[in-house]
């Protein structure tokens, strides 16, 4: 049985010819308004920052019933990068089943399917029983700084916050239906400085070898694991990217040395426990030291809920996998929403993402698209 | 009284102006010669070393008899370095009571003061008991592989040995008199490399940290003391002097990490055994890490000698110090010289070499001559 096309492929083609490598819009978000429009969502632009930092976003809703589900996603994607396309990073050219662009599968294309689902749930005459909102950022692969986090304070305070919310990013490592993504490790980046005092070798009393007192801070730091992982996470991990002293005077102990780690941490900790920890652990080896401590994103998890459970029936109906609950991987803006609402991550086969030729299925396009509208059916039921 | 003007200041202001900066002479092994030649030295040049590597040497002796003293020293000295002198590096300028020039207390002051005491010794119209002779190497100051090295294999295979040896090197840090060298330290360098697996912060598991491999081994390596010294040396000390990884991508675990580190080792320790310790803890904890160790010198010692003994009696007896006995400090050509017979250094105040306007202060230069004499009287008794 053919099944009947969707709206989904021709809207992530015109979103992939809209070329908006962060900050630029490039037309993209004004091309989803569009389609929202036709389809009777109240749009509000929602642009915050100024001059160079100025940032598209896009609020959009569909009635104003219970339950209300939101979809979130960015219209930003990464520059093309080197030569090597075989056909052009904005042409959206489709080739052996595949549509291959520069946004394909993150996240023009997942965007598309759950704009198609909408289509699909409402030509099928239906009525809304609840509402649907889409938050669409233009800045999720930039600073990220007046992207989804201000639209989400707009969001509250003009009461418009989700009962859930669901992240179009692409989770699955191979198949569409491999992943759902409930919840993201913690990230934090240290620098750790530490001064001495410079001398001969042959005199070490007469110096104080701040290579020694940063080799006592990375010890004591990397001794014993963090911890052992959850149900839902897997253990904390600290990793040592670099030490530096650039000293090549092979009779003279150095005057500063330095270190730099980073720390994917799970829900038992908090990047303001562990920058404390890191400050205390300098602190009893060195204390003129200094560490400068970046949280990039803290830990969340959604713990399973029912919005989840639909998510998995719906995939296993469409594709016949049975999605595993996963929390691994780099950081989204679900960190950002995981603060106003149960929040889970399910999009295209990510495997292209930010490379050369970055594709999606065009087979994976439709079904995405129907798994979506099987998910809006079960919630809105 | 008055004491009776020596040699030694005028040879020491004609070598410093032979601008003999390694590999150069300038002259200044002729200067000796000269000298040498006129207090009746039987002269051997012993160049050794082809081309740029050619290197001036100089083997005088006088008599036969016993007991054999042998004067050691160098003629060449480190460059003038950058700008800053009052006057001209190689111009033996006298100014308050100091005579100023690159060599003036490393060590052609040295040289000078012994040749001086020589002639005091001769002029005094005594029978020399024994003989006296000098090695002295144009290239003590660079890498003395044809300097020092190769003049005691040609005095070995000459029958050549002596009965003890005097290093004029300027071992007192602050007044003549204050230290005499019985021994030095052994030194190594060594540096380390760890090969590892690049990756992704987020997943550990897929790379290979080089970092905490290198960690593992340097906190292994540091962890206890080398031994805490012996009656005559200070405690063995390891220094890290310089780790590098040089990964300026926070999310990056890197490919490779490298540490640099120095050992000065008392005779509780040989070069080959620390170099085999140190391969062994890189084999435990990388086994793919190439571990580079130099060895500069090893360590040595001459017990106390009744020739040492009558060394600090004619420093007691000129200067009124009790000069201490010591085997802290850097290297010297006196680790080659202790594998044939015992040896002890003694010379000027060295707190300006390798320094702008290095010095020896007149008075100094005396003294030392007289020193030098005395002990020369209480040697050939
Ligand atoms: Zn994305
Ligand atoms: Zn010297």
């Amino acid at each position: 049985m053919q099944r009947p096309t969707s709206a989904t492929l021709p809207l992530a083609r015109d979103l992939i010819r809209a070329p908006s490598v962060t900050p630029d819009d490039g037309g993209a978000i004004g091309v989803l308004a569009t389609a929202l429009r036709g389809l009777g969502f109240d749009i509000v632009d929602l642009p915050f920052g100024e001059g160079a930092a100025r940032t598209p976003n896009l609020f959009a809703r569909l009635g104003r019933g219970s339950p209300h589900l939101c979809f979130a996603g960015h219209t930003d994607v990464v520059p093309a990068g080197e030569q090597g396309w075989t056909s052009g990073p904005f042409d959206a050219v489709i080739r052996d089943g595949r549509l291959y662009g520069r946004g394909a599968c993150d996240m023009k294309g997942g965007i598309a399917a759950f704009v198609g689902a909408i289509d699909r749930y409402l030509s099928d005459g239906r009525p809304l029983a609840g509402s649907i909102s889409l938050l669409i950022t233009g800045d999720e692969e930039g600073p990220a700084t007046h992207g989804t986090v201000r639209v989400l304070e707009w969001m509250r305070d003009h009461g418009q916050i989700p009962d859930f919310c669901l992240v179009g990013e692409p989770t699955n490592p191979e198949h569409l239906g491999d992943v759902i993504k409930i919840g993201r490790r913690g990230s934090l980046n240290a620098r750790i400085v530490v001064p001495g005092i410079q001398g001969h070798v042959a005199y070490p009393h007469r110096a104080d070898n701040p290579v020694h007192r940063l080799l006592a801070i990375l010890a004591e730091l990397t001794a014993v694991p963090l911890d052992d992982g959850t149900e839902w996470f897997e253990a904390s991990s600290l990793q040592v990217t670099s030490i530096d002293v650039g000293n090549s005077a092979t009779n003279v102990i150095p005057g500063r040395a330095e270190a730099r780690l980073n720390i994917r941490f799970n829900d038992l900790h908090t990047g303001q426990g562990l920058a404390e920890w890191i400050a205390s652990v300098c602190r009893t080896h060195a204390p003129a030291a200094e560490a400068d401590v970046r949280i990039s994103g803290e830990a969340f998890l959604t713990q399973p809920t029912a919005e989840v459970d639909m998510l998995v029936a719906a995939i296993r109906a469409v594709t016949g996998r049975e999605p595993r609950l996963d929390t691994g991987g780099g950081t989204s803006d679900a960190r950002f929403i995981s603060r106003y609402c149960p929040v889970a991550e399910f999009g295209l086969v990510g495997a292209s993402m930010h490379k050369v030729d970055e594709h999606a299925s065009v087979a994976d396009l439709e079904e995405l698209t129907d798994i979506y509208a099987s998910f809006l059916e079960r919630l809105m039921r």
